[in-house]
């Protein structure tokens, strides 16, 4: 994996960055930007982290993500870099903040696909795991020496992009890095607890309670999240992640549904599918979108008439899927 | 990681071997063995694989797996190896299979710590993740072409011992190899598949009927299953496997109870712990021992009084360790 000679040539020339990443940030934007940070700044050079949101709790062990600025407290800047997020909309919701920044050139490092040809110099590579795969083969390219402090951000970015290596995107590449990161100092189990093992008790109950709701149809699971199991547990939507991937751990359930009540009649629906079946066809046949086999939408009716739309839906795509 | 010359030269030089594993095979066992099968075959030598034990459903994805022999259709051999296990005494529980099993030389693979020294030519590494790591090693060292069948047996043999990469025995060494073995045809998401998301709807239902009893104390969480429950899910204890981990994901509970119901006044019970907390000393207590963060016993005694002995050991040693 080869960073373009131009993006090379850009961060070596020239003296400041301001980075960024996409707006509710994960691990990987996180950790790609920080690490690219630390890496420049090794190598002499001026770097300021800027992202809208707060740094999520659970990325708070990132050393170095108390770097992270605001808006309001960046000035204006010779060159900006957008990392995992490909367009200068996504890192922010409020327009005239970008208007705002002023900068000269401007760089995309990312793995997503991406809509508008945003950025001077792009490097946007879709089949790379994780942004921060792309951040490694970066900094070694730049002959910088990766410290523990980049290593365990890179790891981390990996570690959440990869689902801690069990997704169809965990190449050889993928291992051989993180293999490398872990001599650079990055500890697996370590990076995993504070990743994957952080939960809180109110968590833990929220997640008790939307697996009792749990429904089952043929090779599709259903589970429901209501306001009230967030008031009563002193939870918020934030901490409903990956509850919607727990029943694929069945081997019969093909689909798996999270209904989260907005009000009675209105349903946010996170769906997650195993192989070939197409679950973005399923969202999109309700105005919403997402990938093969993650994917969302919204229904505006009861829970009763939302589920048996997407049990509709979920039938006709998985029998022409499946044919 | 380097295999005794003893070993290599056996190997090189003999021609018929008896490869075995340990009672109630996990998938390490199951996969150094099969792969060690394969590359001696494709040497040129005569193999026979062993084992006292049905292959549990959950390996039965691993190419080659249908190959296990029982001792009944075992005849005498020249040479005999046990994998991922160091003591004859292990290999099955009817002493008279061992003393009927006639054979030449045998030698010992493996990574658990030997409290014997069986084994004319032994390979010990209490360092290393995983047999199947071994093997690897081996059969590298022998010059033998890793296969895709051989590649996805020493992958899942890897990926059980390290909890799919996310135990402290995650090496660089680990994802080295692991990545070696992706490059020779093992698919880390199908295998993580058949390894961790395989479970039947009855496994589930006990799952959650284990985890609605979840109480905590201090940062204890204790869970319980009872007979009635395996008998209302048609399920049996070993379909309990890993639930005992599963609390550990709220980041405040450092130690993790499972109690089983043998009967109202007898419990088998199993802890698990985070960071240098010892359940070894607390199983100890019991009669019963294990690893630092692994560890199991047994107390005749109803449920109240048994949780009542352990809460009381682990405040004792919880308080000395972390003193």
């Amino acid at each position: 994996m080869m960073p373009p000679l131009e993006l090379l040539d850009f961060l070596r020339k020239e003296d400041g960055f301001l980075i960024t990443t996409h707006i509710n940030p994960d691990g990987d934007g996180l950790g790609s930007a920080i690490a690219l940070s630390m890496s420049l700044q090794g190598f002499g050079k001026k770097t300021v982290l800027l992202c809208k949101d707060p740094v999520p709790h659970q990325y708070r062990f990132l050393p170095g993500h108390e770097g992270f600025h605001t808006f309001d407290n960046v000035k204006d800047f010779e060159n900006i870099i957008l990392v995992d997020c490909n367009d200068i909309d996504r890192i922010t919701t409020d327009k005239s903040q970008i208007s705002n920044l002023k900068f000269q050139i401007s760089a995309v490092i990312d793995h997503h696909e991406s809509e508008r040809p945003f950025g001077d110099i792009r490097w946007v590579m879709p089949d790379s795991a994780a942004t921060g795969l792309m951040i490694y083969h970066l900094i070694k390219e730049l002959g910088i020496k990766i410290t523990e402090d980049m290593a365990v951000n890179l790891y981390a970015a990996i570690a959440v992009d990869t689902g801690n290596f069990r997704y169809e995107n965990t190449t050889s590449g993928v291992l051989r890095a993180a293999s490398d990161l872990i001599e650079a100092g990055a500890k697996p189990h370590v990076i995993y607890r504070w990743l994957f093992e952080a939960w809180s008790e109110g968590r833990f109950d929220l997640f008790m309670r939307v697996l009792n709701t749990l429904e089952r149809e043929d090779g599709t699971a259903i589970v429901k999240v209501t306001r009230r199991m967030f008031e009563e547990t002193s939870t918020s939507p934030d901490d409903t992640e990956h509850f919607v991937e727990f029943p694929r751990i069945m081997k019969d359930v093909q689909v798996s549904v999270l209904f989260r009540e907005i009000d009675d009649t209105h349903y946010k629906i996170s769906l997650r599918s195993k192989d070939d079946i197409n679950v973005a066809r399923i969202a999109e046949a309700f105005g919403g979108g997402g990938h093969k086999n993650a994917a969302g939408c919204r229904i505006k009716a009861d829970f009763e008439t939302a589920k048996k739309e997407i049990l509709t839906q979920v039938k006709r795509f998985y029998m022409s899927d499946t044919a």
